[in-house]
């Protein structure tokens, strides 16, 4: 078995072709479809970044006037969706939102008169007023009504949050952070995504286990351990010392560096401007003063430097969701719900590409060699060990 | 990129190390923890099977006492799960069992005071429950009592599905096929938990990523298939005219042949041996008559021979399981449920390995190059084309 190399966290392994996105880690880059990163943040809606994505090209006006309508109408939820969310309603909403995607899987499934794009403009456009109905049940008890006139994403979410139509501002910075979030290769969440579409699951499927994947702490959860990191601090000099304190003991620190990126992740640069932006007219309050003590450490210590340890897109973004109103265990449903997008195109991806083949990858046995069956009688007796 | 490699559905990539299962496919031969798949079929029971699987080693006689009264004690479902079950009955039970299975993690998420080994306990006992009570709800709209006396996992099952205790061919024939199904290396839905829990997910989050890719008709949903192949026809004869036809248009023929069995799959024989007593108990019927005639094409057509397409585990479970009296919709949870031992064991090897890693795989770019943004006003005239 010596010859073996066991591929830990498939490092290197190239999985399948993609024509989403594309990283080069070396230089900081991200494309959608070719498209730069800055010039999408800058110059494009959330909106157009899903057409792109799932079109592979820029919708003209009429094109991105009809998915916007298209996604319009599909805000309001089944009855049954609100009743199962309001049954799980004191969970995490990471935990209420998987389990709104796979009940509504049940009620809308797949069909012949139900297709896949029916199926992803539902879901982009459902997951908002989940988490939001969810939100102003579990905190208020109160039932919203979940269509508004909202003309995108952002601003129906910012909407619903507050009971009041957005600022440009508020809405402008939400739109952008879900544009960066959108898709990035084949990240755990997107990776499992595919992995449950090879064997020609169905998409609600595909995107429970996106969801339930990137739940975890080490991916979409990063962006609340951040938070949680700073709120663990009263003042810049306590945050000072306790980083340092944590280096020293070389525990993980959420919000800073990145797998893939040696150099800056260039969505953060993009999210630290826009999150400036809202700091200006929401002010700074004390929790921003120990988050800008954080990013400072990053940016000067040497340990930080020499590892490339500066904050990233969750450490930002954190911070900026955080001004906006929203609470930290939303964070994480604040990145599913846009990487839905990429979730969405390389399932199809998957599911068009005539040489994909249903996941099935080899591990090297460790365990005991062939033994003989032992008759129950003869085991001896013995107490449960756990 | 001429030298790149991709490893489509990750064939002979190594993901890491495993103790539970070990598959020679050459030899037809399978063990789990080092036991004969032959010696626990015959000898053991699924609870000793769930017990090896998730320890490592056979129960004592105290030991096993304890771990069926911990499954016992864990078959009642909450109140609000049985609500969420109402709610979308309409669906297939494999949508049913992911839903129940995210609602059941709401509800009783992991915790300081829940362990992964009680979750564990919860979940195996809960699934049979669960499809159960979606069952009776369903066809009759009964609600069920889903707590019994029955000792094992199995009795449990058939005593819910038919209202009364059942017999003890019938309850050894489906502990029998349980046992076949618990486990099976890094097939499709055990690699998506893997994937989920490399994220520090949580467990049920791991599971309902599982039941979702198996879900899929290329892995579990298989049996269901098979049977839907047999009942397309009405006579043995027109099962062989089919079957030769299906051939020649080289259409994927569900219910014969296995990825990883070159030889014979040993749990094909054992639960071949299994149905043969369960037939004559409950007589052969005509359906079991064109079954037996495709078994017959399988193993003596030179087309089947040549190319190993003997029939699978599943050809036999899916006649098994109906003439026991269980809907062919119910098959792929019947597979789902033993499964389940597996999933819960290879996520604690994931969560106990010091050099797992998150997986990211890479991806060969094929898409657009670099390319300018082109503001809308820009992009002509159009209209959606999907």
């Amino acid at each position: 078995m010596s010859d073996i190399e066991i591929k830990r966290g498939l490092k290197d392994v190239y999985f399948a072709t993609s024509e989403a996105s594309f990283i080069d880690g070396n230089i900081g880059k991200l494309l959608y479809r070719g498209y730069n990163i800055d010039d999408m943040a800058r110059n494009s809606t959330f909106e157009e970044t899903v057409y792109l994505l799932l079109f592979g090209k820029l919708p003209t006006a009429k094109e991105l006037l009809d998915f916007d309508a298209q996604l319009r109408a599909n805000r309001t939820l089944p009855r049954e969706v609100l009743q199962v969310i309001e049954i799980v309603q004191a969970s995490h909403p990471m935990d209420v939102l998987r389990t709104g995607c796979s009940a509504l899987g049940c009620l809308e499934p797949e069909s012949a008169t139900r297709d896949q794009h029916q199926v992803a403009d539902r879901l982009l456009a459902a997951f908002p007023s989940m988490l939001l109905y969810w939100y102003q049940f579990h905190a208020g008890g109160k039932r919203i009504e979940t269509e508004t006139d909202d003309p995108s994403m952002a601003a129906h979410f910012l909407h619903l949050l507050s009971g009041k139509p957005a600022d440009e501002m508020r809405i402008r910075a939400l739109d952008a952070s879900f544009i960066l979030y959108a898709e990035h290769e084949f990240n755990a969440s997107t990776f499992a995504a595919r992995i449950t579409a090879s064997t020609l699951a169905d998409f609600y499927s595909a995107i429970t286990s996106g969801i339930g994947t990137l739940r975890g702490p080490l991916h979409g959860g990063a962006n609340e351990e951040a938070m949680a990191l700073i709120e663990r601090f009263q003042t810049p000099d306590e945050a000072e010392a306790g980083l340092m304190d944590m280096l020293a003991r070389k525990q993980l620190v959420m919000g800073f560096g990145h797998r893939v990126y040696k150099n800056y992740d260039p969505r953060a640069r993009i999210i630290k401007q826009v999150a400036d932006q809202v700091f200006e007219v929401t002010g700074k309050d004390p929790m921003l003063n120990i988050a800008l003590e954080l990013e400072r450490i990053a940016l000067e210590d040497d340990y930080f430097v020499k590892r490339r340890l500066y904050p990233n897109v969750d450490f930002y973004s954190g911070i900026m969701y955080e001004a906006m109103g929203f609470k930290p265990e939303m964070f994480t449903v604040l990145f599913a719900i846009p990487r839905t997008a990429g979730w969405l195109a390389q399932w199809q991806e998957m599911l068009t590409d005539p040489e994909q083949k249903i996941a099935r990858p080899r591990q090297v046995w460790i365990g005991h060699d062939t033994r003989p069956f032992v008759p129950i009688e003869q085991r001896g007796t013995g107490v449960v060990t756990r």
